[in-house]
Order: structure tokens, then sequence, then C-alpha cells
């Protein structure tokens, strides 16, 4: 099994992805850490808490940073409704967050495994970057970092970024520049990354975990599902259980800071017009229906307790 | 007849470009200026006077700007051969460049004139900016600006950058800022531009134009003309022919020049994210038929000598 | 004589930057060319043309630049009262402007003298920039750029930068990398090129033009000259008398264009921290005693009709 | 007594700075943080356990960021000598340092502390800007940060940027923004706040640490110490215990970071030219005497063991 810690800004589509990290038999998951992004830390770190809780699992989650590290916070409750995971009757929260912050728990779990571990960052990338800074010994036990962010056409939040890019790009440059193996699943993947409306349909009546995420997204679409739902954070969790559904080229990406006009801007040199070392395998494509397969799969799987057999529980006795 | 000034560097594709515009009944070339761009000043002014002469035409060349406002020359000699029009065994130059700047001539041009006249960019756009900064009067005697250059998703010099905008952002930062109407034909409709192979083949065929049209292309693409080849310049004086072919969106356009990573990126704004006054009509789209039909056409009445009843010969005499 | 251009945008410290140069017998005045900084460009072309009525000297006046290249126009009117120059009741304006932009009647002027000329910026430098951009081939004819403009330390418009450069930075990078020698007169001369409440009142005694520039300063002053008056584009004109009143450095100095905090500053690398190629002299400091005894002289020698032997006349029968 | 925590990289400097801060019955300095910056991370902690051992104090020390948050090291060790403090025959290191890094070694004082401390910032402020941006509920536990750092008129490593902010412009334009009160002792005081040649004499002879300060700066100065020797960093720790001896006035004061020519340059809006919420107490002169005296007075009374009655030792407990 392989091991990884997610972090994330739960989030819909987060909630997804995390289900399948959670139940797939090739993941060990460690650790979940959150993130201000979608919404707030406050409410990020709740959703953690009670997707954990609803899963009756018991892999530690871990609150980060409650805002970027130099701009200011940039709110998308307007798009994410006011909880960020609104459509779902989640019962009362059975598990508690670590006294730890969430670069102190990552850096633990690193340091403690025998194995180096995958970080799987679905937000913006502060926590990582915070994470590096204070604690560069810990990238010798980083394996990758697969992320979902960035864009090479078009983005989301402006007419060239993404929004977990451009939520901290100072952040995500230091990510970037870490000389890390990253692996960038960018917007260009959702736009095939489509459960249709039919497929989302069956979702529903997988198990408990299908009705769970099928509500979040009835309720995100305002009921409307015809034409299907794209997934975003997801394809970064299936890139690390079918990487051969992916088309991937390896380039130089640098994260533009400086500009209003393009701040947060993931520019990805595919074509190698300057001739710089490459930093990212950054995934251009990927197989629509092996994506879809997938990812119907894994939520047929997730049935019962999740098991993470070496989640970092022995944290919630640290201070 | 549309009246229009053809500001440009040629260059292979100019040349197509130019040849369409000289022979079209419904616009009337009053002046052709020259910019350092795809080659040098000396040779892009040559390069005009050279297609003058092979049609012994009468509408006047000026030379203009042989370095961009701010910035370096970008020498992108290597791509377009030491002539910037290699393949074809043009005949002495007959006609002589107007002893005016390009920046007079235009002035001239537009305030002489009763009616509005068309911009038609398709170079680098310093003469453009430079003519706006010494002369904002004659911006009322400006119909349009119908240029090529640009790109909403990728570019062709650096990631996110199209050459001609690349070559002086700063210029196109004032273009784009004018408050004139501006039609951007950008690099994604020259996907859809594309003349193939059989089509090419054809237009050898066609008439003495047609023969030098092909001569230039194939010896650019190294006699590989199969796969046909993608037109530029020739979708900007297209669109004056038959702006139906396009579609086109609205919206918020900024030129990038502040950062390295990103300069000379035309970010549009074709969501609407920022909310920002509109500024140009940014073509998105092209029927590739139709262009191609079109295309055919016009460079099948490219007989005899091209009629433009009221170019400009007048500034000859002037100094 | 040393043939000059004076590039302006009176102004009251203008105007008497102006009655030293037209006046001094070491000074060939060839032309005057305005620019909008100070106040509006009609305003600064009008003042032009006052001052040149007043005296009845015949040294053509040209119109140039209305806006800076790429931002948008500063108006500093708030400071410099209605006209640009209140407080002196000039006679009606017997002199024409030229028909000719600036930037044409500086490269005409250039191209037709045998000698090298100084050109003497104490605006900004939009037209400056404006002609080296249409013309680069004047600039082997120019002698020296010896401007009024920048500062070393802080600045007056923001808080590290000076107004002429700060109101069209783009324009003074382009200058000052040019090629050309530069000399710059910033803003730390003026602190010590102060003229005495003392000396002001003698000056007024002097001679008309004495009284004229006295009251200029009387007004702008609101009547309180006790504490002096410093002097600005003064100490550009001056610098041609007695460059041995000045201390100066070679070094690199580098304009900035790209950041809101910082924008407009000159960046003097007086220090040597980088190493770079030096390409402007710097004034760091001026001898006060020497300058205000010059500046007095200057003026007490402005009698009668200023002789300017080889002012180019010539231009208006120009088109 | 106040409490403060110094954060620093020593450094000759620092070591004067830290000495009188340690001795003074007015401050009880709770913990020593240590940042790259003059010489590399490893060699300013070593530096600051050789200080601690060499007075017997006790004193926690705790490393932190050993590179800035986002540009590359800038190695200063050419001007700071191998070790950073070369010159004095320190003895073993009897000390050892926390095993908390400074980011958590600061929180657990702040939040443990029943008062407000003063962070005394006299490195780059990537630590400061760290804990903040992980912890930042222990803001509300800061009294006031008194840095050395910035400037207002020219810089010591760019024309225009002092050395601790270039270091990590980043982390300073995150402090700078962090709405804390912050005094800035730039270094416009240290050209004020001289210990002329005979003052350095005399500190040899006051007592131990007299001699260790001395050692150090005359092998800086290569034994010539005749014109005295410049403070900067016990500038800030004398603003604690005389400040009426500092001319201060409250402004803007943004932290260039976007542009190569100016970064890293404080620009602090003295004049009030953008009329922004003041958020920086610039200190803008210094009493040169009174600055001397106090720096002689407080190297006297640095005798035997120095006392922090409340020195954080219980963080050697700590994981």
């Amino acid at each position: 099994m392989r091991k990884i810690i997610i972090d994330t800004d739960p989030g819909i589509d987060d909630a997804a992805a995390i289900a399948i990290a959670m139940f797939s038999r090739e993941l060990d998951v460690q650790l979940i850490t959150t993130v201000a992004g979608n919404v707030s830390l406050d409410k990020t770190t709740r959703n953690a808490l009670r997707l954990m809780s609803f899963w009756g699992a018991d892999v530690p989650v871990a609150a980060g940073a409650d805002r970027p590290l130099v701009g200011p916070v940039y709110d998308a409750a307007e798009a994410h409704g006011e909880s960020g995971m609104e459509g779902f009757d989640f019962e009362e929260i059975t598990v508690k967050p670590l006294k730890l912050h969430a670069v102190e728990a990552m850096r633990r779990v690193l340091l403690q495994s025998d194995e180096k571990i995958t970080l799987v960052p679905i937000g913006p990338l502060t926590n990582i970057a915070l994470l590096f800074s204070l604690y560069p010994e810990v990238k010798e036990k980083v394996e990758e970092i697969v992320l979902m962010g960035g864009a090479f056409t078009r983005g989301n939040i402006t007419p060239l970024a993404e929004f977990n890019i451009f939520a901290d790009p100072e952040a995500a440059d230091m990510v970037f520049r870490s000389g890390l193996p990253i692996v960038m699943c960018g917007l260009e993947l959702a736009r095939s990354a489509l459960i249709t409306g039919e497929m989302v349909a069956k979702i529903r009546d997988l198990n408990p975990t299908g009705q769970m995420v099928y509500s979040l997204f009835e309720h995100y679409r305002g009921g409307n599902m015809q034409s299907g739902q794209r997934m975003y954070d997801s394809t970064a969790v299936c890139y690390l259980l079918a990487p051969e559904l992916y088309t991937v080229q390896e380039c130089y990406v640098g994260v533009e800071v400086a500009s209003p006009l393009t701040r947060g801007t993931t520019v990805c040199d595919l074509e190698g017009f300057w001739n710089k070392q490459p930093n990212v395998k950054v995934c251009t494509a990927i197989d629509p229906q092996g994506f879809a397969g997938l990812f119907l799969r894994s939520l047929a799987g997730a049935q019962g307790v999740p098991e993470n057999p070496t989640a970092a529980t022995w944290l919630h006795q640290e201070k």
C-alpha cells in the first residue's frame, strides 16, 4: 500500500476524492490536513471531521493555515454554499482534530515513517509551502507530490489562473521550486473527467458513501445533474491508482506571482520554448472512460469502515 | 469599397494576406506600412516593395519602427529565413518607399480622408502605438483596428504569448487601451484556418500570384506541404471580407507587460471574471471550410494589376 | 556657442530655466518643444509661446505629446495653478507654434545641423522617447542629454519617485537605455539650489525678465518668499554653463516601470552594487553659492531681445 | 521588566545588541531564535550558542528558518567572515539549542505568557512571518515588533534595499501587513549611531563582554577602528531602553516584492503622498550622543551572569 497524506479544503469535490482515497486498498492514508480554500479553515476542518465521523474512520485530521502566505483570503463561499458541503445531513461529529498544526503533524508523520510518503494536496498549497519552509529536512521523506491545481490553457477564477494556485500563488511558487517530483493534475483534466448524469444517478444507489456524494453534487447543481459533473480533486487521487490513464508531459512550470493580470497562472512550457530544467509532470489528458470507470468502481467499493492500516493515530497523544 | 491601411512585417504569411487585400474589390488599400517583426525593418520593407513591384501596384510603402518601444528586438530570422520571404525569385524592385516615416504617412492618409479608415496591423503594434502617441487626433478617423495577434489559450513564442504581441508588449498595451474598436484575430483561428495540402497544390496553378504564394510556402515547409499550411495574417484580412465566418466575443483584454514569465500575453476575460469594460472583440472560432473557400477564391481573383482606387500615391511628393 | 533644444512643460520653474538659456551667450537655443507635465499640453505650449512673445524672441515652439506613452495623465494642476504660470500679466501672444509635432521638429533640427546638439529635457521624457523610437538615426546628432528629473534618495510625487520621471516612466526608461550620454540633475540638487528670500527680492528689480520671474514665484508661494525658492529645472541649464559647480558620479541608473509601489523611481547604483555598465552621470551635489551667483548673474544679463543665432526659424515653412 | 524575544542572525553587530539586551535590567529576554542572514543558519545558531556559553546564560536558543520564504539564500559570508563572528576566541559551547523550531518555541513562549511580549527581530523576518502564518492566534500576545531593517533613503545591499529586508522581502511584506505595532529602526539611524574610535577603545577595557565585542569589531575592521563603528542592530534594542532618543514618524510602509530593480525596498510614505493607513513607526533620527552614552553604559553594566528571570528554560523539556 502506498502511504499518502491528503491536504485538502473540503469542499464537495474534495469529499469524493477523499472517499476514493480512504477506501482504496492501494492507498494508506496517514493523515488529513486542512487549509483555507473553497471555504474558511473552520469549515474545511469541520467538513473533514464530518467525513471521518460519517465513515467511523480513524485517520487523524489536523487544521493548517487559515489564510494564504501573502495575499488576502479569497472568499469562494458564494460558489460553495454556507458550509462548503451542503446537501447532506451529516450526523454529529464524533472525532476531534489534532492539537497540532497541520505542518507539525505532517512533519512528524514524515519523520516517523520508514518509507517515503506521497503528498496529495487538493487545495491551496499554503500548508505544503510552510512545511518545506520550516522543515526542509522532511523533503527527503516525500516520495512525490501529486496535486490538483493549475492549468496550461485557461483558468477558472481569472482568465488564466486556476483557483487552488490563485488562492496562494506564493505558496505554489515555493512548492513548484521545491525540487521534489510533482505531478500536476490541472483544470484541463476536469473537462474530460466527467461523470455523466447517468453515472451520477448510479452513484446514489451504490452505498451510503455514494448516497452522500450524490447528495452533495445534487445540491451543488441545484438538482440539475443531467449534464453530469466534472471531477477535479479526484483526478489527483486517481492518478495514484491508475497513472496509465493519464497523458503526462514533463516540463518547466513557473508560477506567476508578480502581476495582477496573470497572478496565480501556472505557466507550463510544454513546447520547451525556454529550454529550462523540467520541474513538473503536467497531466495533459486523461482517458475519459477509464477515469469514469475507475471513479465508479472506487465508490462502489466504499463499503464499511475504511482501512488505512498505518494512519497516524498516535498523533492524538502529541502536543 | 472599404479603405484600409495594412501595417505589416512580411513575412511569407503576410504576403498571402496582402495579396488578398490588394486584389479584393471590397478593400481599397491606401497605404502599406512596415515594422520590424518576423525579420528586420530593412527586410520587411524590402519584402513589401518586392510585392508591390511584382504586382506593378501603386500602393505606397512607408517604413516604420525598426525596434519595439521598450524591450530589445526579438530576432526571429531563424524561423523565417534570411530575407523573410525565401523561395520565390522576385524580380528587381521597381518602386521606392516613401520618404516619410510610417507614422507620418498614416497620419496624413487618415487626416486627408473624408471617410474613416480601418487599420489592419498584422505585425508588432509599434507603429500604431507611436501613431496614437504622436497624433491622438487621428483616432477619430480610425474606423476599426482588425489585427492579427494575441491568443486566449496558448502562445507560439512563450507558453502563453503570441509573437506579434510579445515582440512589443508595451505597444500592444497602448493600442488595446486606445478606446478604439479592436477585432483580435489570434492564434486559435490559425488552427482552423488551415489550407490543406490539396488546396495548396491548387494555388500553385491559379495564376502568378498563386505561384508566388505557393513557392514561398513550399520553401518555408521544406517541400512538405501534405499536412497543409495554417494561415495567420490572412485571418485578419478575411475578417473584413466575411465577418460572418467568425465567432466573436467582446470582452476585456489586458496585455501583460510587467512579468517575464507572462510578458506579451493577451489576457482575454471571455468569461467576465473581472466585470471590466470590454475593449476588444476576440475572434474565438472560424468556419474552416468557409475560410478555406474564401482564401482560394481570393487568390484565384488575384489577376492582373490590383486596383486600389484611392491609394495614397500623392504621399510620394510629401516630405 | 553650444546648440541646444529645450523640451519643457512650463511651469514657473521652467520659465526661469528657459530665461537663463535664452539669454546666455554660451547657449544657442534652436528650438523649444513642449510636453504635458506640470499642466496640460495646451497650457505648456501656451506658456512657452507667452515667454517667446514676452521677449520678442524668434526661437520656434513645437507642441509634442499630450499624454505619457502608457499610463494615464497625472494632473498636477492643483499644485501649479490654473494656467501653470499664474502671477504675471503676460501680454497677447504674438508668435505661433510650428505646425510640426515636436518630434518632427526635433528631428529636422538635428538632421539639418552640422554639429551635434544637446537636448535639455526639463519635463517628462515622452517627446524624447518618441523621437528615438521613430527616428533612431538622429541619435548620432545628439551631443548629450542634460535633464532635470529623477532622484537618488527620495521623491516628490511618491516616496521614491520624482515627478518628471513618474509622469512617464516608460519614456524615461527608453531614454535612459538609449546609449546616449545622459546627465541627470535630480531632486537632491534642488535642496541646495536655493535662491534665498533676499536674492529673490533682488531679482525683481533687475529688469523686466527678473520682474516676471519674481512675480511668478511670488504668486506660487502666496507672497511668502522669506524662506527662498528652490530651483529645479535651472539646475539642468546651469550645468551647461558651469559644470564645475556640480559633483558628478557616473553609474548605472534603472527606471522602475513594473511595480506600483516604486513606479517612476530612478534607481541609481552610486555604490556599484550591481557592477553594471554606467549609463548616466548623476549629479550628486551642487555648490550652493556658485549656483546662486550664476543664477543671479544670468538673470541680470536677461536684457533686450535674446540672441540665439541659429534658431530654427526655417521650420515655420515646413509642413 | 519588559519581556522580549530576540530573533537574530549573529553576526558581530547582533552580538553587541544581544549583549545589551541580555544584561539590561529593564529587559527580560525570554528566548533567542536564529535565522539565516549574515551567515548560514548553522553558523548563526552556533554563534548565538557561543554567546550564551560565554555568559553562562540560560536563555534558550531555537534555530529557525535556513532560507527565505521564496527567493534564494543571499550569501553574505564574504562580508562577515567564515563564521560570522571572527576575531574572538570563544570557548567551547556548553549549552544546547532547543529541539523545537524557532516558530514553535516562539509560539509556546507567547501563549504561555500572561503579559504581552515584544518581538525584536534584528535579522531577516522569515521566522516572524512563518510564526504569524502558522499561528495567527499568537498575534494577540505580541506587544510590539521593534526591528532593525529597512531604509527610507538608500540601501546597503542594492541602491534602495537594506540587507535584512532584501534577504526575505516576502517575509517582510507579511510582517509589515500583520496589523501589529511595528517600530522600524532602519539604515539611517546607523549613520548617527556611531561609536567613535575613542569610545571603541574604552569598550575593550570595560569587562570581558566589552573585550569580546571589541575584538569582534576590530577583526571586522581589520584593526582600523579610528573612524569608529556604526551600530545597526543595537538601535533596535536601545529603542526599548530609551525611545526618547529617537525621532519617530508613523506612516505607511510598503515592501517591494515584485520588481528586481527595487526588490526589498521599504517604501516609507513619510510625506503622506498616498494617504494610506499608517502601519509602521519609522525612526527617522537618533540622538548621537544619547545613543553612544546609552551604548557604553549598557556594555559597562555587562558584568557577571545576565539575569533574565523568566527566560523560557522550560522549553528544553518540550518536543
